[in-house]
């Protein structure tokens, strides 16, 4: 058996900092206002499980964003802010109207249907944003027990196709919905690049167009790990803290999740962030329109570009930057933007795709 | 609304390193070894959820610990650990059995029935310990459908009563399991301290006993946060994975969660903190044990004391340290010793028993 | 392969409808008043999944025992009745308290926790009844997250061990449960027994008394097949019609289980059958009395009868009656009186007691 | 409160069983020859929960029709066969591909997914039924532990449209499925229904073309109620006893399931039956077609006729004989044939419509 203390020296440089792709804005790692948040909150005591000073502070730090009634509860990841989001906004027959194409339906492992027993009513959508006329194909027999009465709608902000719904839009589906006795979430892993688009306030096309509850992101902006549920309409939900709980989201250190939100939302490092990747995909869409026989396939209005090229192509490029297919048989691919993305790592990039597309 | 600009300043010191308490080793905040890992591990990109180099080589800690065939799956927190675990070593109809006084029985919200539909069948025990004996007590009907089937024992070592097994008792357990062809899991939230008391390596007591699956504990242990499901006997379990992600326990940038445990166990960081911790506990005995008129209530084997006095007493003294009761009728009390205690502060809590018993 | 046809000859007869035992009272068939009530429900279309006019004749019937206020709620089977009431009492986040030998404790095969999601808290009892105190052991922590919530106090009348709560017993554990903020569930899988032994309506003991819902059992009184989710405070739930549904328990031609229920409680049927197995067992009780060396266990209050014998005799005892075990290390065994044991029954199985205690 | 006495005198005739309508085969009642089985089955003890002598005859009666290696566990009701077979063909994390049309995904209220915590990856069919280039839409990803791992398909035959796989067809999804891991679970709810259409034993289409488990239909066939989750590949599944009870689906007087099932199987009552309604439908849809204005949607294979008429036209019908609407937009309906339905109904119905239309 090898001895421990070898393992140690090479313990600490397992990989090279300078490479950058376009998979995922969560292979990013940390953006160091935030690791330093992290040293400021150590040393000493704190009460574990949310009753710490920074848990505290970050309430105040979210009312400056969504208003003196919003209330967030940090959790560890995406997922489980969603599971505990949409279980809080259902009762236990209750389902949740969202696009087919949105993550909670497609990248979630089955975690809403296994650990909220959450029935997904879904509707196919041209660009992943839901409409009223689009859920009422889904919204209907709230009285018959035959079907999991549906109780939510769920939309994502920004979508998972880089779409971004405007305010007017999140409006009228928060009126459609309650008007049906329906609650809204938004899951919002990527809700700071939504506001960069649409330059406004998160609050503008959450609490004020209606929304109940947020999943608020961090991660994918710059933390280390972190999101917290967030409640905008505190009518809308009950015992969040034991739906934390159970649903296994309890960080016992809550103030160093806390902190990270904090340190994001309590200055502008969350809108430099989204200001920054949504800028970087801007500079690779326009890179790429250059290029002849790449399709971009959606507006372009956050951190991801969609793009239709010719598969052999993508593949050879593969080998030179990770990105993912994100509909192998028609050839298309999804590349995302994160807050270290750089101006050289794009230019980079673009000019291999021209490369690969002519060699 | 206010300007989160006027939050930031005062965003950086909310609490007093200074200040410790008895109440929780989960109050501690990070070990500076730790943190300086995490910075190491950051700047550029990384495959997210797992694939990444950090990640790759906590698997070969975990060899230097566990063995050739163990294999770990970094999740965030212990209930996640528990849950993850004690559903891959049993079906959709299985029974876990434990101690009544086990934390998945007591103090996790209902997450092990509610997202895992696991019954638990449970055992009073003296001291938190599990024997062949009183397993003996829910280990029968297999073959009765109106039973849920018991299909693993899970102890915790060190106990919740801060008891420790020795490596002959738990070997005597997974045995008996075996034989009547369960599994057996170890929480080990506390793994180190257990190995720190008994001077064992810690596959003493988990592998070469027989346990197959581990919950590895590193938050306790000086984590910011951060536990793995390590598992022991590879036949004892399929689609880890999944299981993970399904129970929302996928770190996205999991280089994060892996290079501090990595930081821990690569050298001998979790053993310095354990018989830190440990020995803190056995001052904090010492010093009570002189004190008239206050019980020591269980054999103190790790980092908690539990004593019983005066209910007026135990009050007067929360004002001025921090701690829990743990049976208020009984007037017992619990006080855990940290990595980061310090022989001040047991003192100055001892010298604070004797002054409010003689009040 | 067989040919069907050869198999509908001797498809008419397999067994003997003289042979009565003293295993369950499920091993009954059906009372010829019930199974009349079918054929008299048959013919013609009438709405399925509870909308047809026996199910709504049900009601009448119903309010005629429980006041204007009951509804019910017909399912297929006990642990089906059991699991929608508590699901209808609690929230995602709720726990059950009621006492360790409950039948959803330890016979129902995990479907609380697996269908319901539900933590049982489980309290000993010396004869299966509950009391304030009993519950005040788990009736604690309603703000602790890291506790189920204790929404909801079970009480099984008559109980699982055969005796039966008073009026006042029952009355005491709604007001303490009340008080507490938890709703009261009563399983009466043999209330028509519990009934004739107090010698009062049904409602005294329950509506009266304070139970919010109740588990009507009709396949022990007489039934085919047939319970009913009795709501008796209609502001203690919500939505049963969909949580009948998605616990599966909801009866396409309901007609047929609504009908039996009626034919057991428009009339007396219901009485007539529950006064009788209880004069059986009584029966039964006296003349085990009578034979040396056989200990009774509990009141003889209802049908059932625990004893204590020799195991050996027990065994050559079961080669001539069905009967279980109860305890097989003590030498506990249950016997149980159905609507149909007759009095030369319990004359032959006492003689055949005395016999084997002589043997 | 009203005297029971007084309710039992009406208590005998609530419908008229002359009234037959169009909406459901389970607005039907049971069939004589079923009735008369239960009393036949009735008197005497038999051991519950499927020990008994009718349950064990079964197997020789599904043997006769599904082969020597067929096993049938009773069970209530079509929610509750379909979730035990889903849950016995995957594990805590798989998935299920079926068409979007499918009952397990419009009509069982949630159940699989809150019962058996099953994620359902559903495909748009033109006719209800699967093919292996549809099910390709959703078989991929076995190692994303970010999607439900496809584990098994499920089609029902006939479909919910009424149309009928041909043996080939099954055969060719079994054959696809099976190469890819995947078992096939085929929902018999209507299967006497498709036998008849096809003219074929039940087995050619299941057993012979690789189906591994079928939930088998007796409600909508004749019975009182009734179902069976009959394994035919005996290695694709475990514990089933287990499964059956943890979804509440254990009858406790079983001898009354199986002895109906007995009644349908051992004969040839259930191809009596499903010939008649079949026909029935025939004779339906060749009456409409004469009639000017209503288009007959699918084909008309087994007991269903959908068709598309002028929406008042319909409602001015629904006054007259009950049916329900499929999609009140489009203006379609669904028209049952059950087995009780006489050629007088059918004619009677087939001018209202021809009146309407002409009104």
């Amino acid at each position: 058996m090898a001895d421990p203390a070898t393992l140690k020296t090479d313990a600490r440089r397992h990989h090279d900092p300078q490479i950058r792709g376009f998979a995922s804005d969560n292979y990013a790692g940390v953006h160091p206002e935030v690791l330093a948040a992290l040293s400021l909150a150590n040393g000493g005591h704190q009460v574990a499980y949310g009753e710490d000073d920074y848990t505290g502070h970050l309430q105040r730090v979210m009312h400056s964003h969504f208003g003196p009634t919003a209330e967030a509860f940090p959790v560890f990841n995406g997922t489980g802010a969603n599971v505990v989001a949409l279980q809080a906004l259902t009762d236990r027959w209750g389902a949740v109207i969202c696009a087919e194409s949105a993550h909670i339906n497609v990248d979630e492992g089955g975690a809403p249907e296994r650990v909220g027993g959450l029935k997904l009513l879904t509707v196919p959508t041209p660009d992943g944003k839901l409409t009223p006329e689009l859920i009422d194909r889904q919204a209907y027999g709230w009285d018959d027990e035959h079907r999991a009465m549906p109780q939510a709608v769920s939309i994502t902000q920004n979508t998972e196709l880089g779409t971004v719904y405007t305010p007017a839009e999140i409006r009228a589906i928060c009126e459609h919905a309650h008007e049906r006795g329906m609650k809204v979430h938004l899951d919002g892993a990527r809700i700071a690049n939504a506001a960069a688009s649409l330059d406004v306030p998160m609050r503008t096309f959450t609490n004020t167009a209606g929304v109940d509850v947020l999943s608020f992101g961090g991660t994918k902006n710059g933390a280390l790990f972190g999101e917290a549920v967030v409640v905008l309409n505190p009518d809308s939900v009950r015992a969040m803290k034991h739906l934390r709980k159970l649903s296994m989201q309890l960080a016992s250190k809550m103030r160093f999740v806390s902190v990270q939100l904090e340190a994001l939302l309590a200055g502008d490092l969350w809108l430099r962030n989204a200001r920054h990747s949504n800028a970087m995909a801007q500079r690779l869409a326009e890179g790429v329109r250059a290029v002849d026989g790449v399709e971009i396939l959606h507006p372009v209005q956050a951190n991801a570009v969609f793009a239709r090229l010719p598969h052999a192509v993508s593949e050879r490029l593969q080998k030179r930057f990770r990105f993912y297919f994100w509909d192998e048989v028609a050839g298309d691919v999804r590349w995302m933007c994160a807050y270290d993305t750089r101006e050289e790592d794009v230019d980079a990039f673009v000019l291999a795709i021209a490369e690969e597309m002519a060699a």
